[in-house]
């Protein structure tokens, strides 16, 4: 081997080799996880090997767990959402090394490929094909596998971060500052981040501009946040749980919503009404496509613009009258809010650390590694923002 | 009445009085038109009568005597593509004067109202709610009467050219330079300056994109040659009728398709597999709600945008999977190409001038003010670019 190129090497400075660990299995749609002890092999070239320190649950893991989503493959290892320290690193990487401290990321960031040479996306296509199919690129191969079964288990996402230990792409490995709080960084792995983003780099909200949000969980209370450090003038909440408007309120809405107490208007007439002609930018937190829809219905004629987050259940669609377009609405998507991962990850960190943003108060259940089933039914319950649930001392 | 008010007044310095002459009259949709004798009373407060020399025929005019137009009032004079010279002016009119040259714009510019004053749309407020149904804003009453029977009948979209008089609002009239020809400069009041708008200022199609273009109607062939002013390096026309491609050709296409050529994949697949992923920007120059969903999902993951140009049928519905979204395309529409229509008509103008822009060449037809319905057949029967029909001599 060339002396220029860098080794496979873990924290000890020796070859790494597979660890024994646990890790909560989904073996079939809609059914609990089961906690296993897993094999996660040593990584390879251009991967990482990351010690889990705490993981949150996002409802993506629940669409997946629920069978919704078309691509979802069993078994397989969920979890996206988490922050950890690099137990190993494979051959030929540069970017972190054995102690750093890391936040797994879904979207990789390659800085080569076409996505992430283009100033208009923050996809990159770099290992895509193998994280869409549960495997990592060097070999095609999962790195779990079930101790007492020998059964291989899929990775998801490209983090599979519901694992004491876990093995990501380097591009989908975000290196961030070590005196952050882990327990609190974790949720800039997807929830947070996809918000603050969708307002900032996906609308581009301006000052003065109004807005509606619709559901008022973790991700609309960050589009929220997004939205006051945009100096937005006016923020209308909307969700069909009257439990959610006090922390909508408190993070900054002006107006919070219930289409339930407007029996015989649909929510974008009564939007459209509140606001003299529709708001400005209006962002689907929810995941339902007739919300969707009513989200672009109630921006204003001409200019407003809508943007979907909320992944909607297999084979659903969106759909509107083309006149909602043609009279000058735009409707967009965002995933992970346009963020470009392994660079702007950290930013957000430092944010944090300068309190320009909030993490800890998106945190409502603090819970053990052991307890994922359970946060599984508050999220189900609609009870929580964000369970985090402790996997390792950081 | 004050001294520095403007009054009505006529070409011969007099106060304007009622007008017969010819129009064709919509009874009822689905019908052909009747040549009837009109009575066009003169222009009231901020209303101008203007002698139409040419008219041409859109799409759109057969979309409403079609009955696919929810909004569509009979019986009405139809036409929104013309261009005339002023006969007569009513009180306050300040920006035209008898004997200005003009084209009718069906979207208003009136330069105060929330839309005129932002620099997000040209969708002009402040006669929508009257040209919508049909009638003047200063009394809420039509202009016309048939003069056999004193039927009142209904303006059309705020221009009603088929007619040797019609009179509209001040804010829905352009005044152009006087040396250029009246028969091609019409085509500026709707399909080629909405094609050339919906490149240049919609999606602001930078060089050396990507683009696909559905329907090679004039419409679609607009769009290719602000395609190739824009410097796209690719521009792939779309149509079901071979007999388009030549024109697609030599307007610029680089690439034609006929969807027909490819009975076992989605026109969206040829498109995505011919160019490595999709295109930056697509076009429906059709009505087609189906091919609307193509146009968007042949666009690039990450960054392709797509523009609804063409007018759908009454109830019709676009859809899509909001994946397509959340990967990164953008959905837009376009009215009159994003142009404010009083300020950009007469620069449009001057274009033309220079030769920077074609407009002969969109037209394949010229017929008399007799001919309407037999335009109309050309139309339907797709053997015709512009039809382009005198009514006066300039
Ligand atoms: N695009 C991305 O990159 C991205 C990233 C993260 C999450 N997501 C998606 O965003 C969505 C929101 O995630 P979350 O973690 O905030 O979920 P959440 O369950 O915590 O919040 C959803 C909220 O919507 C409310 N709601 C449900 N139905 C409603 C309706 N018909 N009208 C109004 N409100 C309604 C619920 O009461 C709840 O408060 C999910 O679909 C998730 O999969 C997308
Ligand atoms: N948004 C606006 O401001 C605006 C302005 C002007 C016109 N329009 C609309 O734009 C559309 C085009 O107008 P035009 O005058 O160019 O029409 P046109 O009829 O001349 O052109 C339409 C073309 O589409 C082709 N076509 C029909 N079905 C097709 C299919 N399934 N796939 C591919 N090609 C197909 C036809 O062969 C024809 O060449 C119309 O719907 C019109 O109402 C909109
Ligand atoms: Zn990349
Ligand atoms: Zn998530
Ligand atoms: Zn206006
Ligand atoms: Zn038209």
């Amino acid at each position: 081997m060339a002396t220029c190129e860098t080794v496979a090497v873990d924290e000890n400075g020796q070859t790494p080799k597979a660890i024994e660990c646990r890790a909560w299995v989904a073996y079939a749609p809609k059914k609990p996880l089961t906690m296993e002890t897993v094999i996660v092999e040593p990584p390879q070239k251009g991967e990482v090997r990351v010690r889990i320190c705490y993981m949150a649950l996002c409802h993506t893991d629940a669409y997946t767990l629920g069978g919704e989503d078309p691509e979802g493959l069993f078994p397989s290892i969920l979890g996206h959402e988490a922050a950890g320290i690099v137990e190993s690193v494979g051959d030929g990487v540069t970017s972190v090394k054995p102690g750093d401290h890391v936040i797994p990321c879904y979207q990789a960031f390659c800085k080569e490929c076409k996505f992430c040479v283009s100033n208009k996306t923050n996809l990159c296509g770099s290992v895509r094909q193998w994280t869409g199919n549960g495997i990592m690129k060097a070999d095609s191969q999962s790195r779990f596998t079930v101790k007492n079964t020998g059964e291989k288990i899929f990775h998801f996402m490209g983090t599979s971060t519901f694992a004491e230990y876990t093995v990501v792409h380097e591009v989908s490995c975000a290196k961030i500052r070590e005196d952050a709080n882990l327990e609190s960084t974790c949720l800039l792995g997807c929830g947070v981040s996809t918000g603050l983003g969708a307002v900032w780099n996906t609308a581009k909200v301006e000052e003065g501009a109004t807005a509606a949000v619709f559901g008022l969980g973790t991700v609309g209370l960050a589009c929220i946040e997004g939205l006051v450090s945009a100096k937005a003038s006016r923020i209308i909440g909307v969700d069909i749980d009257p439990s959610k408007f006090e922390a909508g309120k408190k993070w900054g809405c002006t107006d919070v919503i219930n289409p339930k107490d407007h029996p015989d208007k649909s929510i974008q007439e009564v939007i459209v009404e509140m606001t003299d002609g529709g708001v400005d930018y209006s962002f689907e937190c929810i995941g339902n496509v007739e919300v969707m829809r009513s989200a672009l219905e109630c921006c204003h004629k001409g200019w407003g613009e809508s943007v979907v987050i909320g992944v909607a259940g297999s084979g659903k669609m969106i759909q509107t009258r083309p006149f909602q377009l043609v009279t000058g609405r735009v409707w967009r998507g965002t995933a992970f809010g346009g963020f470009k991962s392994r660079v702007d990850v950290p930013k957000l960190v430092d944010k944090y650390m300068n309190k320009e943003i909030k993490l800890e108060e998106y945190i409502t259940h603090r819970m053990n590694f052991e307890d994922l089933n359970e946060a599984f039914d508050l999220l189900h319950q609609g009870k929580c923002l964000r369970a985090v649930l402790k996997a390792s001392d950081p």
